[in-house]
């Protein structure tokens, strides 16, 4: 006998807190990072609620823990919805834990509604997302999806001195009760709540975003170097200004570039003039480009169009141009069928929601390598996170795992 | 009985390299910064010389050094010619040096032809002109113009721990046999000969410039607070990129400002940027703004332009925009009664000559405050001074102290 699956607000915002205290920080934060002991008590919280439960608890190599509910099909491969549970040193309560905690109140939900899902819906935390301790970020969707192997990270050293691979087993190892299983096993879809971590959702007052393509991105080192002389004595037509080349490129990239395409995002972060005197011409001036574009092909004619600025520019003032490329991480679109199952979600039970474009990176940019995947997006107060301050209203979170519930319902069936 | 005087060039070529020989640095550059022991033995030098060919030699209070050779009208003002022997730490041979030995070679000259001027002629050697041992620079000539006082700067020390009060006396002393004079005697005109320290003459290959002018300077700060945020995550409209305004600042300054007046040098020598992340919009970026003009309007017109150029792109940007001023120092117009003589004698000599501007300070933008005043340049290569490589050719040396002599003869006159 079962009935309409409802979130239960109460338990939820509880279980936000819970793990919330878990590596809680004077300021209201986290600092729960990635296979430290803080992170492996927030895993062993959540598997003891989800053994309460009944569900099925598991974890592979990359020590990525999923929590299973077991559907009328077991031959079926299962929905995957989740997030992570590891955070910045100085993180919010919600980057990460959000997704995973919603996801587990839709499992309850559905537990508590005596829904049987035409398939196993399992609820995942996947491991090291931030990259802060270890280098890279987003490793357990990576291993999962064959995006790389946690053999080629075993010997990643944290600041702390520790070595991956001993913090790895020892995580393995803190939770004897979950069964091991062999990485990257086949799922039908991935869905991931996420906060915004920009202004977008709240400042256009939207409580959902359906994220259609998380951007690719590409970092430049550009340098201009031309001649140091005298402020004063030098006119125009001798001088080799690099900053002169440098002002000019910049205002190209900030005033045509990205103006040219609402998607673009172009940003000039660090930059520095040598020798740095107030009246000498500087010898060298330098600084970096990152540029983000959910499409490919796009992304690749903005890099050449910074290029080509750049090295306009740098003739024109006379100085040599070096560009270096410093990353270089393709986009990934989302797939149309889930993000067209939270749209018809948001519609079903009136929550008002936009497409969007994630700026940054997500485990579901990898996952959505070998499934089909999209991400619900929260709204995040003054677009902040990766700080101590990141804060989401109760109704938002609400209204999230309302969603994910919602959607979760929908992809489950055969 | 009297012939036509000529320079010696042996002599003012080895009179160049005697100078330089009193603190000279291995790298073939001279340390004989103000007030030093090293300043006190060149003074020595050239008084000693001086008296050896009966010329007066005298000091006022400010340690300037004065060897005069009497006139036919002892009533009359003497004319001033000259510039000064200090250096800079690791300056070059001929910054200052070239200009009071040319003087020197033409009173020898002067003497060696037994021609008797009209009025008297002094060499000067002004105290303290580089400014880089005791602050501020063109000491002696501000004090012998009025334009300050060596009692407000007794107090000032230097970075060896020495009084300015201390080493002035010491100096003073040094040179038991000079009478003191009081400061700022009058006089009917002064010409510095002087390095260009620019690239102009060098390239357009001019042995000598007529100075007409030196430029006035400013020096703005300009600070632009924005708010840092995520590079992916944060569409250009949210943004309030202090970068942006920056850029566009600078390419304002620097495409427009500066190309509309060939006069006009603007120089952007410092930048940075907080908190200087590849992948965060800045919160702030500053930058210095160095203006230089030969006319106090212009400058004031420029500063002005500047200003608004930096408010209006703050404005664009959503940024708080704060400039502050450094330094205003007004520019000097030289006498066109010594420039034209400067003219004449090139052409009476057959040496090409140029009209230019300075665009560093001189000795004689202040003692121009008090007497009509101007310069003679010679190229120095590829524009570089306050240098160990400094360097000036014997051919332009030779060409310069020629033409200050036919100056000086000129402007003796009565």
């Amino acid at each position: 006998m079962s009935r309409q699956p409802e979130v239960n607000p109460a338990r939820l915002l509880r279980s936000v807190a819970d793990f919330a205290a878990i590596g809680a920080t004077p300021a209201g934060g986290v600092n729960r990072q990635a296979l430290s002991v803080e992170d492996r008590a927030a895993r062993r919280l959540l598997a003891e609620r989800a053994m309460a439960r009944g569900f099925g608890v598991f974890q592979d190599e990359a020590a990525n823990l999923f929590l299973r509910r077991e559907g009328r099909d077991t031959a079926l491969p299962p929905l995957l919805i989740g997030s992570h549970l590891d955070s910045q040193p100085t993180g919010g309560r919600f980057d990460g834990a959000l997704g995973t905690l919603s996801a587990f109140e839709a499992l309850e939900a559905l537990a508590d509604a005596g829904i049987e899902t035409d398939r196993a819906i399992e609820v995942v935390a996947f491991t090291n997302e931030e990259g802060s301790r270890f280098s890279p970020g987003c490793m357990g969707s990576m291993a999962f999806a064959r995006a790389g192997s946690m053999s080629d990270w075993r010997g990643a050293q944290a600041t702390d001195g520790a070595l991956l691979a001993d913090e790895l087993a020892a995580t393995l190892d803190a939770l004897p009760q979950a069964r091991v299983r062999p990485i990257g096993h086949p799922i039908s879809a991935f869905v991931e709540l996420h906060i915004e971590q920009g202004p977008i959702l709240e400042r256009e007052d939207v409580p959902i975003g359906v994220v259609t393509a998380v951007q690719g991105t590409k970092w430049l080192e550009v340098a201009f170097s031309g001649e140091a002389a005298h402020a004063g004595t030098t006119p125009l037509e001798f001088r080799k200004d690099p900053m002169g080349a440098a002002a000019a490129a910049i205002a190209r990239i900030q005033d045509d570039i990205m103006p040219a395409d609402p998607e673009a995002r172009l940003t000039v972060g660090r930059i520095a003039a040598e020798p740095g005197s107030i009246n000498v011409i500087p010898s060298r001036v330098s600084f970096t480009v990152d540029i983000r574009h959910p499409d490919a092909a796009t992304l690749a004619a903005m890099e050449q169009r910074v290029r080509e600025e750049c090295e306009g520019a740098g003739e024109r003032w006379g100085c040599r141009t070096a560009i270096q490329q410093r990353v270089d991480m393709a986009p990934g679109r989302f797939a149309p069928s889930v993000t067209a199952a939270i749209e018809e979600t948001c519609r079903a039970l009136g929550i008002r929601c936009r497409p969007m474009v994630s700026g940054a990176f997500h485990d579901a940019l990898f996952v959505g390598r070998v499934a089909p995947a999209a991400m619900i997006f929260v709204p995040c107060r003054n677009g902040v996170s990766h700080n101590e301050a990141e804060f989401v209203s109760d109704e938002h979170i609400i209204a999230g795992a309302r969603t994910l519930l919602g959607v979760a319902l929908r992809l489950s069936a055969a």
